[in-house]
């Protein structure tokens, strides 16, 4: 059956003028991480329930990871957070992923969980504060080292609650010279990822609010320092896909930390609220990868560090974790089907209606049989969340943990 | 010193058409209820910070709200949060608060600490869970029949964090079927104040999600169920203010749990982030009062239950709590200062510039030297924070706690 | 080729226990009004750009809404707006959109488009101006008598730019003696629908800013009083499909005015910018259409008016309209498409996941092949864009208007 | 009876710390911007009310302007808008505003008011377009240079109301073309101010959305570009006084555009909604002012452009112009009573409260004795808002408009 519902869809896209074959090789390469925190138990300020089952070590979330990506295919390395994910030996905590047929990706430091951070890490008004928090970036870039990654992901809970609290400009100043000292620490081929967030956990202003700052601090430190979108880092309104498409012709996006959100940073499933916005940040950097004219920016579009960061407050992790990669990839698929052709023709000609349509159509589409064939193609079952449910992976751990 | 201010202060009331006499008799009676757990470490989901001398026991928490009180003389009474205060004997407990110079106020339960809870408590679909809270909240009832207290506060988290999670429509069924059967259980003298939030934790629907769903649900329990309105519990961009109006014009405004938003429900110190605020929603409850045209609505501004409910990450728990509570001393009395003739001609005939000028003017009065005279007749310090800090009681907590 | 791609979606829906029998019939039933105004030009404040054909005249607009109908075979009504449309004699415009093929559909006063109503209309401080309004109101609700319509929808631009302005409760009561005055005028088969607004042309507050205020009206009035929820009238982050759950549940939906927006009141095509939430509008109604256990809710899901609002202007009208129905028709089919009895089965045993799947696997079908079969059986073209295309009526418009 | 209150308050600001004397210098420094076209009628896209005396041509715009600088003592200088301001010989225009006392400001093109620009201006698909924008905006740079102005405006309506519409990134690579164009043919002494908006009339993306995208366009062009903020054009919650604080560490606030909003681009009366917000943006200013380690952060502070950009659309324009500059004035005079030792001793122990104190303290003052005797030592009336009325201006209008 999976194979007349392909020939259909195949047809059906040929009639659109899509063909299907470098689509598949597209998706054959999509590349998602998942977040080694997003396996254990997370909550809001009101309560971190407990789920049965949730990974509670280092090696226990490796496994979990190592699941997803058995499962979907999609998921060839999982980001740390030091120190939940601290280790003496980090060759070996490499090495124990490179069993499990992963790899240790971005590198998270953690400036947050320690009482001296009350009042900011590296933007604290005291200094002995601002040198512990450096530190452990610089600890952080030796961790990425030894594990063998290319990228430490910076998010900043700095900020502060109060008008007057602080001197903003005086924050903005040690944040740039503590950037600038771990930007020194790097190996030239390491990339500093650069996180933005409108609001919280600080409620006056955030010492990296938007991603005009993460931008600007990017452009002071050098080409090894890159924006990282958050989709959930927000005011609003905001036009996600505007500030990618504005990145990317600037060559500084670096990598996205996915999740969906609808008020706040709600870090729900990523594609549950507004899937339309998923895929149009993907037809951004689609249309990016296509410009020939700007060969850097087509670079830029293809090293992408794509990653998710959500918190699973009432959903089981696992599942939770394969749906939102099954989510993006599902969405990225769409995006390969755009007509670019009659998109910018349309767009030169200034058709308003005709232009939408070429892009709204592909999201239209429902490619589930091609992803289907795509997994077969690679080995993989058609469908991730039903193999993962057959597979006993969930009842054990009930058993195990 | 004194003096001179206040007889320049006096002279230019005057000068405006305010008479101070009635307005600081209004000042000596405001009451404004602090909570329990605004004494204890709070915080967000990223940490709470261990604040040192924070309370840790409901006896520690009175002691700090009738600290409050003594200098403040705004807060002669306390909310209460169960389990968290629960004790063995409530007489006791109410007895206890007496001898500290205050009594026992607002019973607040607690549907959201157990993981029970993790998918709603009254409106979860499991009617074991739903019953569980329902007998949760009419113990609620029986506390506030042992302390004597009047008001029942009642915040839920239920709600869902995905569309198709639940049964909109059920989940409130639920939620009516549950506070219907608590409010049989209340004395003729209680009152059941229902609160309703925006968003969190809940991300995707809130069952009480906004005023007009408080509102309708106070109306089929019956009189003795009113709204209760968090200041930060609404949409970016609503002018609470209008809301506070109609509440009043329907008989419906049972209290304010007071505390300031810059974006989500940041929990902050009341009026520290946009004070025109909590002015103009003082100025509604003043127009209320004032309409002798109507006196049930007269009835309901004079019986508006005032309390803090906000959340202090990052500072001094008892400070806060007094600034706070003179934030909105100031503020109310601003608010009396209007010169209501003036405004209310200006309104008659339509001159839009001369009523915004009415209202604003008062906002822009200093009116410290008033509030230092009504001090010193009450027999309280002129400056309270001052007088907080010279007493010692911070010092005192450090070592004894 | 139809054929073949409509078996195949139909061989797919079986395999998700969906049969389109019954589905194909409630299509065939869909019906969606269009707006007079929507076919003439429109704008920003800060232009509004002429567009070549567009429609001058009520005769013209007929024209349109006529043509609209004749391609989708959804719209078989035309809302008026009085002035806009005001002829001598109702009965002969009446006559002349039956012999277009159409009839006259919801009909809207206009209370914002005078030098008087700079304050205000039924809310002005102006005796004056409020009888000039009232009496308005009555002349349409005679104009909807003598074009045998049995809706009027009221929008106000009521409300005021400045705090102080005026006395907002006063204005309350002003609103509410207006439409009770009007209520007496309709007759026993009429409904009035309340629109309300978060904001805009008022910018301090609006006399009916929220679902709360209009569905609080329209229990005051009577059973012929209901809210009308127009797409694009909430704060940021709304959960809208909530709030149509809940006036189901209340029986008191009466229609929609349907557009998308991503800022403030956008007035874009209806489901051009999140179509999820247009689906998960529709949801809702199915839901409570099933809802056996409340006949009264079923009644109202069933009796809903659906109604285009929309301002194009950047898009030529008539295209724009076609679109935005099938964009409706689209989203509707979808919502067809679930499974309900895996999503309550998944709702009742609590599983997040599996209810959410549910929910969102009907919202990744693509209904092109039903759709065009019922176009088919329906008579109409399967592509009504391209019909409208190939009809040669834009170039005949540019001709003659 | 002003001398008393004067020697009260400036006993009280003794006491506080604070020296009035070279406050009252910067305050009679202060200069504000008022725009020719806030004189005429402005309206919402629902109706341009009709205000009587409003004016209707450059020669009225400017005599009203000279009367609102007459009683103020603030606007020594108004900003023309080309075409709506075109004349045949610009040094006569110069001199007419020299013989009423004023000078001509900023130069503002439009770029939104004629058909062509329906799908933008420099952004447009068009190259013919295109290039009719780029001529403008260099014939804006003539009339600056006939009229003497060091500064050109730039906002531009450009933007896209659909996904898909457009591509993003080849917009953004026409607009850096044509500001460059202008760039060059600008005189050493002239600046560019480039403006940046949320959203509107565009409501997919705006082309220059953010102060992100107007920084890095100034930064790519040169020295004489700069950053124009709006205070309303803006998400909601934005920290906009953060903004300001960052622009002017990097030396590129070049100035604002006034005006106050609760929901979008509102346009009300600045300091009309969240005076707090107005304070918090001079503290922001008056604090690089003072930062002398750094000397260019101080020389940007100082050489700030000060604009009111408002829509009044239901007062009448001149007494809403007046309000507006006083306004301003009234926020700039609290900011000036800071004291800045005990905020930077606070700040730097980290002492939250005391520091949030020190900055709500200043903004709890009433300067109105201050203002009055600035005034009387300007020889300015004390009470312009007075003077206006009583100057029989608005009368004399009535008559001869």
């Amino acid at each position: 059956m999976l194979d007349r519902a392909y020939r259909e869809f195949e047809k059906r896209q040929q009639d659109r003028g899509i063909s299907l074959k470098g689509i598949k090789e597209k998706l054959k390469m999509l590349k998602i991480e998942t977040p080694s925190w997003g396996y254990s138990d997370q909550g809001t300020r009101f309560r971190t329930f407990k789920q049965p089952g949730a990974a509670r070590s280092v090696e226990e979330r490796l496994q979990d990871a190592a699941k997803v990506h058995e499962v979907t295919g999609l998921c060839p390395s999982v980001a740390i957070h030091i120190p939940w994910d601290k280790v003496d030996d980090y060759s070996q905590l490499s090495n124990r992923a490179a069993s499990l047929g992963i790899t240790i990706g971005a590198v998270n430091p953690n400036l947050f969980q320690d009482d001296d951070y009350m009042l900011g890490s590296v933007c604290n008004p005291d200094s002995r504060v601002r040198s512990k928090a450096v530190a452990h970036l610089i600890e952080c870039v030796d961790v990425a080292r030894a594990v063998k990654s290319r990228d430490i992901s910076l998010w900043f809970a700095d900020g502060t609650n109060y008008p007057g609290q602080a001197d903003l400009r005086r924050r903005k100043g040690y944040m740039e010279e503590a950037l600038a000292e771990m930007y020194r620490s790097m190996d030239p081929n390491m990339r500093m990822l650069i996180e933005y967030k409108f609001f919280e956990p600080a409620f006056y202003h955030t010492d990296l609010a938007d991603w005009g700052m993460a931008y600007q601090l990017a452009q002071k430190l050098g080409p090894q320092a890159e924006v990282l979108v958050d989709t959930g880092h927000h005011a609003q309104g905001t036009n996600v896909e505007h500030i990618v498409a504005y990145l990317l012709d600037e060559r500084r996006l670096g990598g996205f930390h996915f999740n969906a959100r609808k008020y706040a940073d709600d870090d729900l499933i990523v594609g549950s609220v507004n899937p339309y916005e998923l895929y149009l940040i993907f037809h951004q950097i689609l249309s990016a990868e296509r410009d020939q004219a700007h060969p850097l920016v087509q670079d830029n579009a293809r090293n992408i560090a794509y990653m998710i960061d959500q918190s699973h407050n009432i959903e089981p992790k696992i599942p939770a974790m394969i749906r939102s990669v099954l989510n993006v990839q599902y969405q990225y698929a769409k995006a390969l089907l755009v007509n670019w052709n009659l998109l910018e023709e349309a767009q030169e000609r200034g058709d308003v209606l005709a232009a939408e349509a070429v892009v709204r159509e592909a999201f239209e589409q429902d490619p589930t049989p091609l992803l289907h064939a795509v997994r077969e193609e690679m080995g993989i079952a058609p469908n991730p969340m039903k193999a993962y449910s057959e597979s006993g992976y969930a009842e054990k751990l009930l058993q195990s943990r």
